[in-house]
């Protein structure tokens, strides 16, 4: 092989990452600086872990419960030592508190974005790096610090220009789940293993996906789906199952099977939460958990945060088997299409809940912590479905090279030094394929000034594509645009900054 | 192992790896907005590769040509291809532009910055992980793209706030050397190689560590170091390597060794490469490299940029081997302190060239290229040093939580829709805990609002620690924070605004 001519490799991105260009970068950094402009105003600061972790100090807090151990980018250090990649940015945190904890003011309240990696089959639209927008409390138990994250992430939402309505964040806890299950016998003591948990968790988060009848297959005896293939059930009785679904807002109707109660749907009156106390017996773990969340739903009510911005949802699950209290998540509420053609709501963009034993890990004492995500990719195309777009470029001037370069960066840095973006030609081509250039990267004028112009101390200004195309939107200026046998102008050098100025005056762009 | 109680993990870092907390992050990313500004005026736009590129496609080009192979963390996806995490920001572009090169408007300008992974020893202020912010230009071999960079260089570091002398942007052509080499017949065809081109190469470049006479060994029968280490030389003769260090600017000097000659060191007056060419006879290569520096030079030159910011220094060389034509270098001149406690000047915080091989590689046609690399975190520590300091976080205002968490979370709001950064504490601790938390946060002030305060409309404004040391340089509220023994005052609830804002407006901050 090494004799052997080396064949040229070939240029293409590894399965599952992407490129990305201006559009996409511009817009992604002026979300992320309004989402980290909120959360600095409540006091959180920034907090940034290398992208490696000991793979022994990661665990198996892996999002997919099903694979504990894949998942992740892993290799062997020199020193023998297994590092990976992270895959959240939750693990990075808990071994940032638990090695500094002694240093650390608590509460201890951080973001942090970034990206993370999973070493996951890609698929459409998912890839294996992409980012996340980080935000916990450590060391507090108190209902003011989940209540805290929920109003931030309201307040993030509508910063980014959603209106109120487009969004929705819902808030459950675990514990009323667990309660309702110690009810029916399910505790831990009884039935109810860490397993069966699991999987009554899960058959309820796929509620929006598989209709009530799925969930309560899914909860009794297992289901078939439209391929043949079959997932086991939670193997609780009729009346167990009955009892959950009650608890998910449904009632058993003798021809349409389960059906939503009324209770169901967000609106105005008294909040949900109290409507499902009332029908559901809890155990002791569901009375605690109603009264955190009255606890939490008593401080956002009470600084004007309505069921239209923040609501009990006890449907919301959260996949991740870490947390152990409230969860919550953020939604947007207006219909898309997705890639089968169907309209739905956009969905989840944020979410997160309370996690009281991920530092416990590491310190082997409880740390209670409580913390939301935002997936920025999924964020960013909601905003770009609403029209929503920012970060735009300011418009770019173009400066032709002839045979003086020099010129040509002195006329440039006279426009830059008032702010004005402009690209100089920097190869050596004809004056056509540089203003075909021109046209491609999108710039509005160009700056041309060859010997004839220089020997009678003038610049010619000419409209480009980009300028011709909305050239409509220009009132001053219009009578020089619509002479397209003459798209230009000529000015003198010492008069090419004003004009040029006055040009970009009258000029519209962006939404 | 499996049966036995799990140990708990060890929360610590990953050896060569570092956490970083808020000063440095705003820092950071304070002066990377700077440079993303300038770097946009001239009309570049950002681009954004993955973490990974497979390993073929990362290739050979590595910064350290002694461990070809080494210096890269690898793994091997499932299915069965090596990736890498890209070592540079360099490698990806070429991979990017070979990928998309019908579809780019050319020359293809694009910045990049971002993390960059080196499978290295890691040591004091050596880390594995760092951050770099590139910008090249593709498909031109005119001198002009060249000179912009050099202008667009020395423009960021003015407008990171260096002073005009602190910084030297510093300008070579490899084929100086080259043509040098040619001269003295080291040509490709008799005794030039590319292992001992390398050899001279990495001899000049250590020219400010090892000083002109450790150079002259390095070049001739090689050398041995204080601690009794042989480093194998060029095996030039006398004569040969004579005439390389003529070109260097030393004359052998009977008594002294090789000596300074008067034209080195920066200053006004006719460039340096005019006093080189004068006195060293370049072969063909050095005679083309000279036209391509002097077109570079006339200008910048033109352009204002005077030899106080662009120079040539045909000393510097660039330690990576795909060079093939000018390289530059960004070095800061003001004097440091080093580990040993010797006083040097700052040294390099960029660099860059023209590579016209390393698309070229992908596609089997040459692609000219020239690029520059800004090292962000030693250009970041530089800055620190020099007390140019930004991106500093606005003044902190406390709320405390007594019995009613949210009311403080309505005072905390009511604040932050004036843009004041304000946090609520998350705990439920005594009053004096709460007070310390906020000492600790360097908050400003603290709002207090207990039951006693609210029964009589009212708030508690106190000045904290961070508050009292800089109290001298309040002017109009001095008297009432040098009041010590009642560091607070109490206002109407409804005044509470209009007071915060008062103190906060005397208030002076940052430099």
């Amino acid at each position: 092989m090494a004799e052997q001519k080396q064949n040229r490799p070939k240029a293409r991105l590894p399965r599952g990452f992407r490129d990305r260009g201006p559009a996409e970068i511009a817009a992604e950094r002026a979300m992320l600086d309004t989402i980290r402009r909120v959360y600095e105003s409540y006091g959180f600061e920034p907090l940034e872990t290398p992208a490696f972790e000991y793979t022994d100090a990661l665990g198996k807090f892996l999002p997919d419960v099903d694979r504990p151990n894949a998942g992740v980018f892993s290799l062997k250090d020199d020193d023998e030592q297994w590092l990976s990649l992270r895959y959240d940015l939750t693990a990075p945190l808990a071994r940032y508190v638990a090695e500094n904890f002694q240093h650390l003011a608590k509460p201890f309240r951080r973001y942090q974005t970034g990206s993370v990696w999973r070493n996951e089959k890609p698929g459409p639209g998912r890839f294996r790096e992409f980012t996340q927008f980080d935000a916990d409390t450590v060391g507090s138990a108190s209902p003011a610090a989940d209540a805290e994250l929920l109003m931030m992430l309201a307040d993030t939402l509508e910063a980014l220009k959603l209106k109120r309505g487009e969004y929705i964040v819902k808030l459950n806890n675990r514990k009323l789940l667990d309660g309702l299950l110690e009810a029916i016998g399910l505790t831990p003591s009884g039935l109810l293993t860490a397993m069966n948990r699991g999987v009554v968790l899960r058959a309820i988060d796929k509620l929006d996906r598989l209709g009530p009848q799925g969930v309560f297959q899914l909860l009794t005896t297992g289901r078939t789906d439209d391929s043949g293939d079959f997932t086991k059930g939670a193997e609780l009785s009729t009346a167990e199952a009955d009892n959950v679904m009650r608890f998910l807002g449904y009632s058993m109707n003798v021809t349409r099977g389960y059906v939503e109660d009324s209770f169901q749907g967000v609106g105005k009156g008294p909040d949900r939460l109290e409507r499902i106390a009332e029908r559901v017996s809890f155990g002791p773990t569901g009375i605690q958990g109603t009264k955190e969340l009255r606890d939490i739903i008593q401080i956002v009510r009470s600084c004007g945060y309505e069921e239209d911005r923040i609501a009990v949802d006890q449907t919301v699950v959260r996949g991740l088997d870490y947390y152990t209290g409230p969860v919550f998540e953020a939604q947007l509420t207006f219909p898309v299409t997705n890639e089968k053609g169907d309209t739905v709501v956009f969905g989840s963009v944020a979410g997160g809940g309370r996690y009281d034993n991920l530092v416990a890990r590491f310190m082997g004492q409880p740390s209670p912590a409580t913390g939301v995500s935002i997936g920025v990719s999924r964020l960013q195309h909601a905003l770009s479905l609403r029209g929503i777009s920012s970060g735009a470029l300011t418009p770019l001037v173009f400066v032709t090279t002839m045979d003086d370069p020099a010129e040509s960066f002195k006329i440039a840095n006279e426009l830059r030094r008032e702010g004005i973006r402009t690209e100089v030609y920097a190869g050596n081509k004809k004056l056509q394929d540089q203003l075909k250039y021109a046209d491609r990267r999108g710039a509005v004028f160009a700056i041309i000034q060859g010997s004839i112009e220089r020997d009678m101390g003038q610049v010619t200004i000419k409209g480009l594509e980009f300028g011709k195309e909305i050239s409509n939107v220009l009132k001053s200026r219009e009578e020089w645009l619509a002479n397209q046998s003459g798209r230009q102008i000529n000015v003198d050098r010492d008069m090419m900054l004003n004009e040029i100025k006055r040009l970009l005056s009258n000029w519209s762009w962006g939404p």
